[in-house]
């Protein structure tokens, strides 16, 4: 059976490995990503790590990467975890140090590849993938196909505007959907409430807002579950503004099969319910009547996976 | 040479034509739509209007219906124009009563399909189309195709949530591109600024409230190209939120080509540039260097003719 090198590079990881025809993990490794973040760094580490599955003999190479990145032209424009990339012909100086074809996308549309295979959406022509985590990664599928758009930039899910004088965003827009409904989205959600004095004194959520990111989500998420009126109510704005945001791709789109991913998931029990009823009232009941929404399924693997199903094509 | 009949059904009006392969309107012919709204009484006024037509022997017959249509099962489930009908099997009712195949669309993806064919989008594959009317209608072309999404109703970009907590939209939603980006858009923003005492003494445009839409549009545009500072503002804020809500339909899809039709579009002038300038503050660089606005270029006859493509096909 032929084998491919799937590879997804995050802002913290790179993950690798190799998988056969079936969707099989032959073998895989994560590593950290190490400090030195420049082109040559990542190029370099990316081939050391895959060097073992070498004499394997695979027979393509696919690679997920985070940011704006061109399939057609094998480029990444930029990425926000690698600030110093600049149209980074990342394609063209993997090919030269390897035998075999070599192939990128976007990572949360590699993720979204991977569901559609193997996942989620395995029965499932046409979905809407979002991953829910610092951010928001989207992903387009039609016909089992990733949808790139006119220039590759398509899924850019998380950029919908949902409050035209909202927070700013890191994207220079205000009140995208990921200023919401993101662990960052959670961050000002609390910290607006307490600025607007809705919090009563509830020290717990108060010092929430030194800590990193993960961390409060897990405390709030505990704090909602252990009967805190308040985190529930924060989890509940989270779920109102993922609802609008659905809403919005859904009317505009028409796709109504949505995948949701991202460490944001374990506390679904928490928010889905108010996205729903949000979505709810925001599209047609012909519309509303068709919309499944879907957890994610492949975990941890899911961009290897996508990428290698990349690769193979 | 073979020969369509296209048809236009509108809130008002109905066109009707019969159309060549090469795309020539042989002839045509526009009625209003008479009192009696009925589904029986609009399939009379049709089967009235084409009969015409028959004797040249068209091969098809392709119908645009304003509303939430299902092309796959000739259905319209509901329209606003037509709040009587209800699962209305247009298309096999016509079907009894023609020797000839019958196919229908929603009324903007088969103005958008007109464009693709002979208009503003003949030299694009994938492209966005919004009309700016009393509403906003939206399609979206992929592939020179119209793109339905799962089970039809694609396109409602004029309900995508701009403004979370903003105006009711009669849709049921809120803040919906549509309530600021339309005539009625204008009405809205007009009487916001009344009411927040932004306007000063100004009668003409105190007096626009009562106007019919169409009348405070024409108002509108001859007091801003005459100086008004304020009707100026109004279009300003009309163009800020279409920018807005352009920005949100393309990062989530991609699709970077964009069509304005719709008889707004005659005020262009007064808000185009407003709407270019927030677009690209509210998208990625690398996106806002690809996007393209044309303005449709086929007018009226435009639902004619993506009628008589569907039927084509």
């Amino acid at each position: 059976m032929k084998k491919v090198i799937g590879i997804d590079l995050g802002g913290t990881y790179l993950r690798h490995g190799l998988v056969d025809e079936s969707g099989n993990i032959l073998h895989q490794a994560k590593e950290v990503v190490r400090k030195e973040r420049s082109e040559t760094a990542i190029i370099k580490q990316i081939f050391n790590g895959i060097q073992p599955y070498l004499k394997e003999k695979p027979v393509a190479l696919g690679l997920g990467v985070p940011g704006i990145v061109s399939t057609e032209k094998g480029i990444v424009y930029s990425s926000p975890h690698y600030p110093d990339w600049n149209n980074f012909s990342i394609t063209h100086l993997l090919q030269n140090e390897l035998p075999i074809p070599v192939v990128i996308d976007n990572d949360a549309n590699l993720v979204a590849l991977g569901e559609s295979w193997l996942g989620a959406g395995r029965d499932w022509d046409s979905f809407i993938l979002l991953t829910l985590g610092t951010g928001i990664g989207g992903a387009i599928i039609i016909d089992r196909k990733i949808f790139h758009g006119t220039n590759g930039f398509a899924g850019e899910i998380g950029h919908m505007v949902l409050s035209a004088e909202g927070p700013l965003c890191p994207c220079g827009s205000r009140g995208c959907l990921e200023v919401f409904a993101s662990a960052s989205g959670l961050k000002r959600i609390l910290a607006a409430m307490i600025e607007d004095g809705e919090l009563p004194q509830n020290q717990a959520l108060e010092d929430l807002q030194g800590a990193p990111n993960h961390e409060q989500v897990r405390e709030l998420s505990e704090l909602a579950r252990k009967g805190s009126g308040t985190a529930a109510e924060i989890w509940r704005q989270f779920g109102y503004y993922l609802g609008i945001g659905l809403a919005s791709i859904i009317n505009a789109t028409g796709i109504q099969k949505i995948i949701l991913g991202g460490g944001l998931m374990g506390a679904q029990d928490l928010f889905l319910d108010a996205a729903k009823k949000e979505l709810g009232q925001r599209t047609y009941q012909q519309t509303a009547l068709g919309v499944e929404i879907r957890k994610a399924q492949l975990g941890d693997p899911a961009g290897i996976l996508g990428a290698s199903r990349l690769a193979f094509r």
